[in-house]
């Protein structure tokens, strides 16, 4: 599981900050999650092939979450793009991106599928035999979604040399895999777990931006790997995050301390604070395992 | 007169190719020209003030050249602006920017007044004591307008000697920059030439993108000191550039020739090309005084 950030600032791109735009690579798939201005730049800097990105998740419609959305559509018909893409987010996001289109007289030459969402509840939105995406609904001043990855259990593992020797058809192989007990060639009950490995642990990742403190996710994020959870503030400006709707360090540390979360990643900071060190040792002081995100960076876990 | 290139180049932004956007600086008005993704932060890096805009002026809805102006107006208002800004744009602009107003829930602070721009003719939309800006109507896929900024004639300017020596009373200088005659404090009259000197020759600027070659313009631009004229294509790629209703280099050369243009700016290059060397010199084939745009460039005139 990879996560690219290619931008984690709040409110208006700079000359050196982006705002929120990530990819996550889990399991052969490239997901695009939020897609500020300038993200399409971001992406060719990251060397990333515009062709495998097939979903994108917008959290939510304020602009430093989704003002590249149109722009990236356009540049993938420009590119003759013939692949579908998938675009899930907040209801309204399909008229904003269909009037640009119209008023362009510039349709897509390839399938665009929107997936508008509206429920208040978290919700399954993608599925395949590898991956199951769900929302965790936030709260802020709009409506707005985060988004939880989660790879499904893999296939059990042989143990080759024990398969071997118990003397197995290569038939049964797959059900092993499974987990089934098989019969061997002599008619004998093969017990499963004597002849396999379990499969590696299966990975999570949860995306939480924005939002303000809200522990009602903490049921659906729990025991995730990896928890991006957004600070936009410090503690002194405690009363901002009130006001904004959005969270401290501190509070996004809290929430990763009561879902059990593995490594906590920070991001969406203000561009007030000079220097984004500040966020991690706050954090700290509630949840160890604490890192920043920063424009460029690369998470492998 | 002083024109900032920030964007040149057509189809998207790429990491080092920035989109149409250009700021014009004009008798003290500051007026930004079309605006691609990434407008702000090009703004930023030319360390143009953003209150000093008040007037955008949208040439067509292709997102090249105005995927920009939603983040710019919303950046503006988290910037907490209070002057009013007025967009110039092709009808449908208005509903594009305020329908994601509406769903982030994000209403400007500052007055936003949008005037849509519907007609075929050339039409004055923009008049003050000193400069006045018209449409230019071109031949794009797309309803499509160029804009031509002039000065307005200047008052004449005293020859301070000359007007102390002929005995005038300070309370007719005005009229005098007017170009009037006066009396004198001993009841002569005095003829203006001799006592003032003509006003600076006024300046104008005619931008002139995206279109194919189109001969109607030239009533419009003639005897215009600078053209900025697309050119998306080389003579190689003529039909491309009819298919796509683009100019070739040439073309606006001959364009520049036949309005007696005195400076002509070549821009919005395809990045199919290597070296824009090229565009300069087929221009000069057909015109002498021919520019480059460049994004970060600036030129004054």
């Amino acid at each position: 599981m990879k996560l690219s950030i290619l931008g984690c600032y709040s409110a208006t791109p700079r000359t050196l900050n982006n705002t929120t735009s990530q990819v996550l690579e889990i399991n052969n798939h490239m997901f695009l999650i939020d897609c500020g201005e300038g993200t399409q730049v971001q992406l060719r800097k990251h060397k990333i092939k515009f062709n495998r990105i097939k979903h994108i998740f917008i959290s939510h419609l304020h602009g430093d979450h989704f003002f590249g959305l149109v722009g990236l559509v356009s540049t993938f018909r420009l590119l003759t793009r013939e692949t579908d893409l998938h675009i899930y987010g907040p209801k309204g996001i399909k008229e904003i991106i269909t009037l640009q289109m119209k008023l362009a007289d510039s349709w897509t030459n390839y399938r665009l599928i929107f997936h508008e969402l509206n429920s208040k509840n978290s919700e399954l939105i993608f599925e395949d035999d590898k991956v199951e995406v769900y929302t965790i609904p936030l709260n802020h001043r709009v409506y707005t979604n985060g988004f939880l990855f989660k790879e499904k259990e893999g296939l059990r593992k042989l143990k080759i040399h024990a398969v071997e020797d118990a003397n197995i058809n290569v038939a049964y192989y797959r059900k092993l895999t499974q987990g089934f007990d098989v019969e061997n060639e002599d008619g004998i009950t093969i017990k499963n777990e004597t002849v396999t490995k379990p499969a590696e642990k299966p990975k999570s990742y949860a995306f939480c931006s924005d939002t303000m403190y809200k522990e009602d996710i903490i049921p659906i994020i729990r025991d995730t790997d990896v928890l991006y959870h957004e600070s936009t503030f410090l503690e002194q400006h405690a009363h901002l995050a009130v006001k904004t709707k959005h969270s401290t360090a501190k509070e996004a540390a809290s929430i990763a301390k009561q879902a059990n979360i593995e490594t906590l990643i920070l991001g969406h900071y203000s561009t007030r604070y000079g220097d984004i060190e500040e966020f991690k040792t706050e954090a700290k002081t509630v949840f160890e395992n604490v890192k920043l995100a920063e424009d460029g960076k690369t998470f492998e876990f």
